[in-house]
Order: structure tokens, then sequence, then C-alpha cells
């Protein structure tokens, strides 16, 4: 398998710690989302994935895109070991974890969003960091009621296990530490993000391990 | 069961099409995303959903939320008839085009972020618009490149039966007309968004034909 990927890609960071968890052989293809304007417009890029955003995995000839998609995807071709639990109710608590930092935080802090608040909205940096921290700290603060209050919520977000929704977490965690915003407020996902990084599929698919890392 | 919704929420709209192919016995309990500075905020529904959004999902005591782990868990919990489809390729497939909606058009033209750019950044309505077509018109183009190059693209999303993805498609399209949005170039995204509005399950989860609406 081959995934596109960018090292500072939080989309692209859950893929990999799945990958990982499963202990899948894959190997990554650099795509910068910056240099030459971003190289995820380029169209030999475009023509693997029309949205022009990564990660795409190409497993067997065919090439899947959203991370979420492709982690689900993993899940069911690669049952060991498993990233969602077994009941339909742990599926969609874990799901909607998932899903409550992959649609309602990480789009809008997206590197496209932030470029057209800069460039079309003359958003200062200064605004700019404010508009990130702003959904980041509202976001988390909602999830980290949600694990909170919850039984299942235990060593990892749903159980004594990582699924999808711990390969959501770290990446945006790993985030919300580099813009600076305060998580201070919320214990328990600072608990499962560290329980989670001290695991080795998780700290061999943190953006500073890869290939392409800038430091 | 019980559907927190309002009538314009394309998160909401989404689910109430699944319930309404599966044939499911629902009502709905409206939550005004406007009125009273948003009844999403008032401490009785935050107590059901800490991040203060809709649909929530009531069913035998739980509350589920995030529009697409709810169609998932309707799915696996009444299966007849599939929003899925049966082989991994296809379900990813399926489940790419439902994100690509709920992750990357959908969630930057939210309410709660066309409010911030207004009370934060001082956009103009103007610009609030602009900024609205913009990412409705560039995903919607990416979407219509991966529907119309794909042997799997049928009468609908993807073979000829509704899926997770038309769940999703015809909720943003509702969006993106509303928005004076121009789907010219999008022929295969406007076929099939008509085709499912011809189906009586689609057509009475429309936002104008739900109890809240307002004329």
């Amino acid at each position: 398998m081959r995934l596109y990927t960018y090292f500072r890609s939080s989309a692209a960071y859950r893929v990999r710690i799945a990958l990982n968890l499963k202990g899948l052989d894959w190997s990554p293809v650099a795509v910068h989302l910056v240099r030459s304007g971003g190289e995820q417009h380029l169209p030999d890029y475009r023509a693997l994935n029309p949205a022009g955003l990564v990660p795409a995995l190409e497993d067997g000839g065919h090439v899947l895109t959203q991370s979420l998609a492709i982690m689900e995807y993993l899940d069911e071709t690669h049952p060991a070991p498993p990233l969602l639990p077994a009941d339909a109710l742990g599926r969609a608590r874990v799901r909607a974890i998932a899903q409550s930092i992959a649609c309602d935080i990480h789009p809008i802090n997206n590197l496209r969003v932030l470029q057209y608040l800069t460039r079309e909205l003359g958003a200062s940096d200064e605004q700019k960091n404010a508009w990130y921290r702003h959904w980041v700290t509202q976001g988390l603060a909602a999830l980290e009621q949600m694990l909170a209050g919850h039984p299942d919520t235990a060593s990892f977000c749903h159980g004594d296990t990582p699924t999808l929704a711990d390969c959501c977490l770290v990446p945006q965690v790993f985030n919300a530490r580099r813009f600076g915003c305060d998580l201070g407020a919320m214990p328990v996902i600072q608990r499962i993000a560290e329980r989670c990084e001290a695991l080795e599929a998780f700290r061999l698919a943190a953006p500073q391990q890869q290939a392409d890392a800038e430091h």
C-alpha cells in the first residue's frame, strides 16, 4: 500500500496511525502542501484525488480518499486488531467521537481555509490564530464533556484498546499544542492522548518521525 | 425514535432521509438554531449533546450524535434496505463521497462559522456569501469529477439504489441552490439530486415539509 501523505497533515496522520495499529506494510509518497503552490494541486495528484487533499491510499491499484473512509476500509479488510467495537451503540459512539473532530473541528482549521482568511478576507496573523484556537477549544471542550461523563471511556476514548476515535484525537491534540491552545480544562483528553502517544503505532506516525518532516 | 432537528439543518436533513428510506417510525423534536440565541445552546439540549449541534437521535433511551454516525447506526440496526454496498471498496467509495460533503464542504459553511465571520471578523454580507459559494462550488466540482469518471455511478451516486452518499448529496444541493451557487458545470450531481428528489423518502425529508418550517 502507498499512502499519499504530508507530515503535518492531520488527516494523513490519522491514517498513518491506523496503518501502524494494523501492522500493515505501507510506504509513504510525500505530497508537499505548501511548496510549489501546493503539490496537491498538480494535475498528476488531482487525477488521483480530484479534491486535491491528502491523504489518499493506493491499495491493489485502487485509490481511496477521505481519512475516515480509508480507516473503515482498513478495518473491514484487515479486521485484527479491530478499530471499532463489536456493538452498534459502541460503534456509533466511536464514530461520533471521530467525527466530532473530523467534521466539527479540523475542516474549519484546514490550511486552505486559513489561506482564504488571510488572502481573501485580509485576516491578520492574530485573527487567524484566534480563529484556530476558537474552533479547537470549543470543539475539544465539547469532546471532553462527551468523554468525561461516559462509562465506556477508559484507557482510550472507548475501552482499553485504541479505536478510530483515538486515531483522530491524537493528531488534533498535536495541532492544538502546536497552535498554543490551552488544554488545561481537558484532563481526560490529555490523559488519553498521552496514553496513545506511548504506543509505537502512534509514535511512528507522528509528524516529526516522517521522512518528509521539516524541523 | 426521536430526532432533534431543525428544518434547515443540512445534517438533520441527511438523517431524516435515512430514517425515511429505512421506513422507520420517528418523531421530530424541533430545536430552533436561531431563535432565543439558538435553542441548541440551552442547558437541556447541551446535556443531550455537549457539542450543541443538531441532529441528535434518541433510540431506546440512548442519545446518538453526528449525522454520519447516526446513519451508519441505522444501517447496522435496520439493515433493509441497505444504505451501503456489500463490498469493502464500494463502501469506501460511498463513505468517501458522503465525507467529501460532510467533512470538506458543510462544516466550513455551518451557521456558527458564518456567524463568526460576520461578528468577529466583520465580514460583509457579500463576503459571507462569496465564502459560502467558494466552498460549495469547489467541493461540488471535485465531487462531480469523482462521480462523472466512475463506472459505479449510476441512477444514484453508487449503483441503482440510494446510499449514504445520496443522503448527504441532496441536502448539500438544496443549500447550494438556496445560496445561488451555479451548478451548471455539474450535470451528474444535478441529475442524481433530481432522481433522489422524486422519491418520497427524500421529498418528505425536505426542509419545507417539516413541522418547524418557516416559509
